[in-house]
């Protein structure tokens, strides 16, 4: 294929998107794949133009044998293109007691040490080497699984805590052609065929497929993900702002919940769950299901949500918060009764 | 499987999606397949329960051998159920020229004899045998072609024209499960393989893969086409009322466009192509894009969209209507300068 002008396409995306301001101080987070390394290689080609300093920042998971040579060559490619790089070991198995967690846990644990790196390098962002491929894989995924309008909004291109994602243009073939043109040095994580099962069938079977019916099939589903996003934007923009109590819950008044027309119910709870967890918009249709149910039925039931998230109605006011003392995770999907 | 009671569960889906009023004579159409005769026997088993008057309409498309065999099938089978029915016999190949644009003139054949045949039975609603599968592959056919929203509301329960679905929620497995329990006498459609050919791809490749990562797929998908139906219509409910002017063209004036927040104007756009052309919600996502760009850009433009829709720039206003002289529908889909 002919390799398109990656750091023309991703400046423009970056712009259309304002990701950036200038002036950022950009910690960007490189693995050490071909996605990092394209996505550090396009920002240096670009930072004049957006008035951007960039730093480097590697989480070692310490899950593989070959975890420190993987450190050791993004710490050299940085050192070698003169920017500052910090490296942190993360233990994720200290967080993940089954295996069955050991993927949510890595990534709450990568994303925590980028904060970390970030406070240490002055950074005001933090950009990640999300691909269009990864998005048209999250949105089927999610399609797979079950979602609603605002999961199929996929990864965002940014994130309250200043996470941006430069790179959701550019798809997977693009970031490969680009880096076996420019010889940069990628190291590709070998656990990933083992970690994300469904995630790495859709890589091997489900996009080859539907490519055979449209072979822009990954901007397709990207594009929908971008009018997702927009849509979610304005839906949310058209809900009452919720507040959150004394005890730090967020609360949705029952006046709130019988004044939002009905349509847009699972969209207000899906927000009060994302403002309870920190996670990102998109949980899933069943929970939505549960929260409505939890929300117009009676008084004091409770329900466990993903991300130790507990809803629970209190004389007709929904209260959600994160309940990071309680029972593990694996034991946290159901619901309960009165108590 | 164990088959479960359908005409329950399309008795509380009718009830769900209000589908009938009680007194409502109902004309099915019924091509002599599973799902139709299913439909069928369905809407025989709960008559009662909605305070229906049943009677059964069949198209005879005359573009198979065994075609006039399959009316006498359908006239048979409802004689013996002691019901009224009408053929009527189209001629397709007089409104397709080629055979690109069979399959879109054998639906507009389709649904034009439906309705007269409706006039003629005096019935008040005409009810169609899609099924929950039918409602997958066409969100995924949508999305696979590039949709937004809209789209992904895939077929509606319920349109203007008073078409109504009963059997949206209940899969093809199921139906033929149930028709072969009732030992319905099915005659498939020869020709199904040969015209839609995506559609067919999908049922074939794309769901049973599907089916491997989530069995309950088709409904998963059938759930986000319920949930964009409610949206869609909720979305549409926001926007400005779009006048007819004394041409019978669909106005959206320069104030309209102006005052619509941009994330909704994609929206209106397509509300407008639907009033004008009569076609289900769903423009493709180039097609409103087309659309946003004639709106916001310079006067005096025109754009050429399906069902020989013209939309126009005049003077900041956007009037659209259907040219139903103009080129046959194989020259028309290109965007022409000022004219």
């Amino acid at each position: 294929m002919k390799a398109p002008n990656l750091p023309e396409l991703v400046l423009k995306y970056c712009q259309d998107k304002a990701l950036f301001c200038n002036g950022d101080k950009v910690l960007v987070a490189v693995s050490g794949g071909a996605d990092s390394l394209v996505l550090l290689d396009c920002l240096l080609a670009i930072k004049q133009n957006l008035g951007l300093e960039l730093g480097v920042g590697h989480v070692d998971h310490d899950l593989r044998p070959e975890s420190a040579d993987d450190a050791a060559n993004v710490k050299n490619h940085a050192e070698n293109l003169g920017l500052a790089v910090l490296v942190t070991k993360v233990n994720i198995w200290e967080k993940a007691p089954t295996k069955a967690t050991l993927e949510q846990a890595a990534r709450g644990a990568r994303y925590e040490a980028l904060q970390q790196m970030a406070r240490q390098f002055r950074a005001t962002k933090i950009a990640t080497g999300h691909s269009q491929t990864d998005q048209a894989e999250t949105v089927l995924m999610r399609m797979i699984r079950g979602t609603g309008p605002l999961g199929l909004g996929g990864i965002s291109p940014f994130r309250k805590d200043n996470v941006v994602r430069p790179l959701l243009s550019v798809s997977r073939d693009e970031i490969m052609a680009w880096a076996t043109a420019k010889d940069l040095p990628i190291r590709e994580d070998s656990t990933n065929q083992d970690t994300q099962y469904l995630r790495n069938r859709i890589r091997a079977e489900l996009l080859p497929l539907l490519k055979t019916y449209n072979p822009q099939i990954e901007s397709s589903l990207a594009e929908l993900a971008e009018d997702f996003q927009d849509l979610g934007l304005w839906l949310l923009s058209q809900l009452p702002e919720l507040k959150q109590n004394q005890d730090a819950k967020v609360v949705i008044t029952k006046n709130q919940i019988d004044q939002c027309p009905p349509t847009l119910r699972p969209y207000m709870l899906a927000a009060a769950f994302h403002q309870a967890s920190g996670a990102p918009l998109g949980l899933s249709r069943p929970h939505v299901l549960t929260l409505v149910d939890l929300a117009t039925g009676p008084s004091s039931r409770q329900a466990h949500l993903p991300r130790r998230v507990i809803a629970q109605n209190v004389k007709g006011d929904l209260e959600l918060f994160q309940d990071l003392e309680g029972p593990p995770p694996g034991s946290a999907r159901r619901n309960s009764g009165p108590n």
